[in-house]
């Protein structure tokens, strides 16, 4: 596994709610743009997934908010590949402060669907280029 | 014209930011929200719409926001049609509290656009079924 | 715990993502509507919460996503508590169509802070009442 | 007035919607990211002017949809004041794309409030030193 640097994220003013802290909802999106920009930083472009007829919807999807963020604050979000089966992966986050505290944990679980069909798909039979680089992530 | 009925609406509390009031970007969702309601009320389904392969953009979007809402207040959204012309619609909307009171007021325009080809379409020349309904609003 | 009425909910254009479906993020927001809706069942005003100055932040989240909900899909919401100890909550919630098949199943935990200090609170001790009404529910 | 470097945005997953684009909403969600990054360039920080009780909310916002935007898209946003008065602020906005086509134009308009009166203030009179900051943008 290659060292990936962490996804910056600056908290937006529309993502606070009326408790004066980001929403918990926006977490589980953030984790979304840190997925995406893991995976373009290990070359696999989430945009040419979808164009060769992939689609990686989310199966399950944890959070736990130890620390709040507030509107202006700045993180990091760290990501690494829990499990990947080749028709399953998982994917968990840490979003971190910039003195590097724990803020919030996480986790993501997909799979892979044929755009086309509907049904799942084995990265490893199907794409097996695919299956290469998530091998290697 | 027949009359129709305001669109029901409660504050939600992901939909406040840490001034304590609906954030402004919300309303141009709750002006969806209601469109897709009322063109239901006139038995255009948006749904059935997008199936024939009408796909209905929005060109340009205001919002004038002249009272705060807050997390938990009933609005009620009246929209109606300002001009239709078979290949542009725009549409009108107020928003006003429980007494009446109007809180914002806004318009959408839209053009009809085939969802195979991306082109222009009118409606007029190649659904004049749907046409009708749009004249009978 | 007496039986309350499942939160209905129409799935909106603007909670689609160009899977064509509801993009999972707004799950979050659907349990916390939900939520919201069943303590306001249970004569537990989270606007008035607030007022006597309690929040109720969410320490952890979690849905698990079955089958797929798309734009106007009507669905019902339902949640029961899980657990209450007096400084914690935990609700869970099951998300079914029309034909009361699962779509979606999920939890969040909470606890009880003061908007004041931040500091955490025991509803039992802090502010009984309070308490009673959740040890109902 | 002072040269400012656009701010830059990629369009992310969670901002599409089923038409394959990005939602129109998210375009006045990006104006405020924009606006916030424009005020902190002119050393105007947003957390700091609400911290010493000034709220800005938004009076009217327009949006004018060119050309689509799409998941992944990199674009330059810009702006600039087209109207301060020490009572009243107009903010104009021009999206484009990386070979700088202009895809969305826009405006907000807004006022200052005292966070705990929630009173009109005139940044003239009440803060002179913003108002002079807000004079040299």
């Amino acid at each position: 596994m290659t060292e990936i640097t962490p996804y910056r994220r600056k908290a937006q003013y529309y993502e606070t709610d009326q408790m004066g802290i980001i929403h918990h909802s926006n977490y589980i999106r953030w984790f979304e743009e840190t997925r995406v920009d893991y995976l373009d930083k290990c070359e696999i472009s989430y945009q040419r997934i979808e164009e060769i007829g992939i689609i990686i919807p989310v199966l399950e999807v944890l959070a736990t908010y130890k620390e709040m963020v507030r509107f202006n604050d700045q993180v990091l979000i760290y990501t690494k590949v829990d499990e990947y089966t080749g028709t399953r992966l998982t994917l968990s986050y840490e979003i971190r402060n910039q003195t590097n505290e724990l803020l919030t944990t996480g986790y993501s679980k997909h799979c892979f669907l044929s755009a086309e069909t509907g049904r799942l798909i084995s990265l490893k039979k199907s794409f097996p280029e695919v299956h290469q680089k998530f091998l290697n992530m």
